[in-house]
């Protein structure tokens, strides 16, 4: 039998047909979780996945399921899955990519009329972001069972519309069940979203585990009032506190390398006038590291700073702790058969750790899981000059095919 | 003759029912520049000036002149006034209490059977504030020509919308010309907005000048990419570099004691989400300073400062001058009018600078000028809880009432 290969065209032409929905004037994507433009991504996601022959579920928090039905019905699914949402300004890879390769995975499959042992499914899981409601993967972390519906239905974005009444209000608040369910295996293919293949010039990463991440909500507050007349020794401004502790993030991202991240990334500043002196300021901070012990540290230092430079300045300071994700290693079945696959395809490839976090982080404390990263230009991500080049999302596309393919078929 | 005194009673009256158009639930004012709040509140100024039997004038920046006429009719008004609009978060006295002021007046005059040599005029300023437009005062600024009605009308804020356009949907585009008129004197009752009159337990603030101001917009420009798998050392972080620009002004402001203030009361982040580094931010910087030289320094700092945080972070800057005040210095008839009147009704007074602009910085250039400050609660201003006391009100009001009788009636 000739290798089957997925269609490297097909799978080009869907990613920049879906691109449309949300698209931006600079060639990038603004699809938040559940707007009109996430709706109608989905609703040309569900329609392919018709065409494509596939049973269509959508579960109580909006995670769309195509299956592709398999001679053993009753063994759970080998999935495969990312996310359609975006950033506000996002590219055209980032999530999708998993999505339209799970897509092309079943669309060969029909090509060259393989039936396999064990139903595949691909997932769009709702809300992998976290831009538009925190926190992110609130999809597959319901799924998974780690967050109840409830809390799930619960989150509000910043004008404090929740996240079930946009479910409903767009049409995919489904009736499936939004958890309980086995999984066979799982893996996601993405672009890396980081410089490091590209820089030695590799085509496959083969993930081995990701980051932990630790999130906070920060609220500084201080007294607003007259910027003229308040002598500077009076004052007790928000602004200038949430500044040298935005200085205090990037001091202990910089002391805790090598693989230590950290970023402030929202800001907003109360009343926010030029002649105002700020009298409140919210901001988040986002702390990676591939140790739990060093992430703990970063906290740490973080505290200190907030309660030394509010005593300072005069301010009061109040912090949340908003997603705490422990540092993940996948499965060795998974890692080994994305690898082998890649090898087996004659691609260059090497074992990465993943400095963000993706749904395959939770459905691993479920199944089997690995991931596949491609390649994406400059390493940028997350901006609307995103790219990826059509040859590398074909190859890491071969390889999700040959990995699923493998455990879908060849188990004993 | 018995001493004429002005209604206290009548003057709380006015502004608390004033201070319903706009009111906030912490009980301050939100009533931007040609809002409808701004819209009500323009309403009952010239009802009540209406019905105060005075002649009412828009002019085609929406400047509101309420005319009490006297016997010579073709000399210059004797001239009082100040703004109707409020801060975001604003307080019921700022700006309000010298429109507020004004009118009593004239109704005191009223009640007095008082006829006065020269005609008198109370005016509402439009746009003082500078918070929804920018530049501030360009009410004022258009009526003494240092501004043309098309600079005035083009003014955007933040949404886009123009000046000229919200007058014409608010209907005070008027019809009188927008300058060219002759004033006789101005002068203008404020709250002080600082602590100094409080603290020394005094009445009423003769002001002999005011601070000079220089205003800028700055942006940062870095690139936005994504917060997880951008290593540290390959980060673009606009914010970081705003943040240490945010330190360094108040280091600038800090250095150049006594009298200098340095403020950053605007930031705006791009894109503004928690796991995006910050590709750009827009902010404001506004200092102030007694002496011209010394705001050149701090400008000059600024800029250096600027060069080399962006150089450092690797980001492009851009700074655009958006106001410069010099140093002001009233007329001496007015400060006298002003001091005597204090004194001769027995009130405590010192001699003060304002460390903010008022529309009597700009009248001062074309008329004799002068300004009356009481003392607010703890010093507060541009804050829903700013707050004086009545009595106060009032000895203010009773000085401007008898600075310009003087005024309109003794002169040879």
């Amino acid at each position: 039998m000739i290798n089957p290969k997925i269609n490297a065209g097909r799978l080009w032409q869907s990613l920049m047909e879906i691109a449309r929905h949300g698209a931006t004037p600079k060639g990038g994507v603004c699809r938040l979780t559940l707007t009109d433009e996430d709706r109608q991504a989905r609703d040309l996601f569900v329609k392919w996945l018709t065409e494509a022959g596939c049973s269509v579920a959508v579960d109580r928090m909006g995670n769309i399921f195509g299956r592709r039905v398999g001679r053993n019905n009753s063994h759970p699914p080998v999935m495969t899955g990312s996310h359609i949402d975006s950033q506000p300004t996002g590219g055209k890879f980032d999530g999708i990519y998993g999505v339209m390769a799970g897509l092309e995975v079943i669309r060969t499959l029909n090509d060259y009329h393989i039936e396999t042992e064990f139903p595949i499914e691909v997932a769009a899981w709702t809300n992998e972001e976290g831009s538009r409601f925190a926190p992110c993967m609130i999809g597959s972390g319901v799924f998974i069972g780690l967050f109840s519906l409830e809390e799930g239905h619960a989150c509000r974005d910043v004008n404090g519309i929740t996240l079930g009444e946009e479910l409903t209000r767009i049409g995919y608040n489904g009736d499936r069940a939004e958890t309980g369910f086995q999984v066979d295996s799982y893996f996601e293919a993405h672009i890396e979203q980081g410089p490091l293949l590209e820089d030695e010039n590799i085509t496959i990463g083969v993930l081995t585990g990701a980051l932990g991440q630790r999130w906070f909500d920060v609220s500084l507050t201080g007294c607003e009032s007259h910027a003229g007349p308040t002598p500077m020794h009076l004052r007790k401004d928000a602004l200038l506190g949430a500044s040298r502790i935005v200085n205090e993030v990037n001091r202990i991202g910089l002391a805790h390398q090598p693989h230590a991240c950290s970023t402030v990334g929202f800001m907003r500043v109360y009343p926010n006038s030029r002649n105002v002196i700020p009298g409140k300021v919210d901001f988040s901070v986002d702390f990676r590291h591939c140790e739990v012990e060093q992430l703990g540290a970063m906290e740490q230092e973080l505290r200190t700073a907030l309660a030394s430079i509010s005593d300072e300045i005069g301010l009061e300071y109040h912090i949340t702790p908003i997603a705490d994700f422990a540092p993940v290693y996948f499965s060795d079945i998974c890692i080994d058969a994305v690898r082998r696959n890649a090898q087996a395809l004659g691609y260059s490839h090497r074992d990465i750790i993943s400095g963000a976090g993706h749904d395959a982080m939770y459905i691993n404390r479920i199944a089997p899981t690995g991931m596949i990263f491609v390649p994406c230009e400059n390493g940028i991500s997350h901006n609307e000059i995103e790219n990826a080049k059509p040859s590398d999302l074909a190859a890491g596309c071969n390889v999700l095919f040959g990995a699923m393919l493998e455990r879908a078929i060849k188990q004993k």
